[in-house]
């Protein structure tokens, strides 16, 4: 029986977050309410807080999730010789996952809380990216793993935040170049 | 008389973005209405109209003045030098603006005025860098001119938007890769 409910909350958990997702996408981190995403997820604000003390507590389960999925996919071996392709091409893993934590960015520059909650994330990304590079590059020192990774995720949140203007140049160029810099930040030094 | 007169509404305009401005960083994009904008610059909703008609007209005026802003401090001949330096120690032309910037981006994902704002204001910052940088670098190609502005807008942007999280590596170290990433870019190929 336990498990039976435990299946049902943790689905009722995915339906506010999904709720709340689409509410932070159409009406950006101020509009969207307890009551708005009650309203999205077709639940009673008061069956929301048997999940959720708060609406920071709804966004902190958000971006730890897209957190989780960033991590998961850095798994996948390809995912290093894709970066130049990945960076010139702005390809991205979700869309809507990208305007989410550009929008708790936004709010992250007034609010502490949200602040708090980016520290951690990255912390996070910023960790398991070193572990995962020091596998594939065994003869790269500490510190020059943690500046690629630096410079890597420079060029990713870059790259982001660039695809909400035209590409100005052509991506096959840009993929070489990518590729030429990258080569350079994995020689030994 | 008519200088005088242009004088004052020069004067009047600039309260009333330095208002909106203020609005936009306490409350976000949506928490700032034109009455808030009035009431901060201590001026009726009345005048406020008779300078802008709505809203957006405010934030267009506000984001040309960012972007006239960068652009004339691209112009100082020693920023292309420093660039290393401001990318490795995250160095800000003003918080506020990238803050401001950040807040349009996130809106600019659901609304299309906004994003239309932020495309010109991107073809105009990109334009002026090619026509900058080819000065500096008559050597380099039309294409890799292009290149090189993108790259460098990305690092830019990747930088500023990665000031929300602590820096996790040396930046004496950072600047050091950076200075032969810009280095490489700048290279007949």
């Amino acid at each position: 029986m336990s498990t039976k409910l435990e299946e049902r909350q943790k689905q009722r958990q995915d339906e506010i977050i999904t709720a709340a997702r689409r509410c932070f996408r159409a009406s950006g981190f101020h509009g969207a309410s307890m009551s708005q995403i009650a309203s999205e997820a077709k639940l009673s604000v008061g069956q929301i807080y048997r999940y959720f003390s708060n609406k920071d507590a709804i966004i902190e389960e958000m971006i730890r999730r897209i957190i989780d999925y960033r991590i998961a996919e850095m798994e996948d071996k390809t995912q290093t010789d894709r970066m130049p392709q990945i960076l010139a091409w702005r390809q991205t893993l979700s869309e809507d996952d990208d305007a989410l934590m550009l929008e708790m960015s936004a709010e992250a520059t007034r609010n502490p809380l949200v602040a708090a909650m980016l520290v951690e994330a990255d912390a996070r990304m910023f960790a398991n990216a070193c572990e995962h590079l020091k596998k594939q590059c065994p003869h790269l020192s500490e510190e020059r793993i943690r500046c690629c990774v630096e410079i890597t995720a420079v060029m990713m949140e870059g790259s982001i935040y660039r695809r909400l203007t035209p590409q100005k140049v052509s991506a096959s160029e840009l993929e070489k170049i990518y590729r030429e810099i990258l080569n350079m930040l994995l020689i030994v030094n």
